[in-house]
């Protein structure tokens, strides 16, 4: 893989954490990377974005579509309208009950008012049924765009890891 | 572990990789740690921010100091001493016959004309023996930061990831 290298699962490489008899530790780590997502219509490319958040959390094929939650996200622009829609749906992983979707459906997409409202299918998150990724920690305004023509509809976000 | 979130072994989460069924992709990426260092003296704080680096790529302490490989490394001041020096020791890890050391020894620590002799105990890099880390890709200038008093001699630097 020429892209993110992956860390083993049993190395310690914690913050703060001093390796055995070394004098040394690791301190502060920043980490980002670029989603690019892609659809019919811009709602399919808001929606894959969401899902390409997830699928760095957990491999998303584990993940079966149990229950559905509702997400509702407003905007003033359409770049603040995706920004929102992926850190509500961030919101509904990182507190109870965890859910996490197997995939997103847009129900509403007001371009106008620039609001959405959106339903997720998906389960608990369950560490021994889904393997654990990594902790999306937020998203940013860092050089997003949304790009909406008549036959192309591209999102670029970066997240912070 | 409050720090570096550690992704699993077996997520695929390489750039430009299309996910499965899923319009999206995984573009660029960054990453950085920071490495702090300390010793009785300013050498063995060098010493050990070369140690830390490779502790970030592999289990240190699975390394057999089997055989001696010795880099040489010099600066303009004491930063890009630093600075040469990991580079150097980075530089012989990423090339045949890719040597990984247990431990490192200064042999020569010239601050006046900022130039080092160090020796490094190690082996071939084999996947077998080593768990596979996170590969750096390069050491950086960023806030690095050398402190030497009579009591306390720390290094900070921070490695791209």
């Amino acid at each position: 893989m020429a892209g993110i290298s992956v860390p083993p699962c049993d190395l310690p490489s914690a913050d703060t954490e001093t390796a055995k008899e070394g004098k040394y530790e690791y301190l502060d780590h920043t980490a980002d990377v670029q989603i690019h997502s892609w659809g019919d219509t811009l709602s399919e490319a808001f929606e894959q974005a969401a899902v390409a958040m997830f699928g760095y959390m957990t491999e998303i094929d584990k993940v079966s579509p149990s229950f559905k939650e509702t997400v509702t996200a407003e905007g003033d622009d359409i770049l603040s309208l995706l920004y929102h829609f992926l850190d509500e749906w961030l919101f509904l992983f990182s507190a109870e009950p965890f859910f996490i979707p197997r995939y997103i459906k847009i129900t509403d997409f007001d371009t106008e008012n620039f609001k959405i409202t959106s339903e997720g299918f998906g389960e608990v998150f369950d560490l021994s049924k889904h393997p654990q990724g990594t902790e999306v920690k937020a998203i940013t305004y860092s050089n997003m765009q949304v790009f909406s023509e008549s036959e192309t509809h591209d999102v670029y976000v970066i997240i912070d890891i």
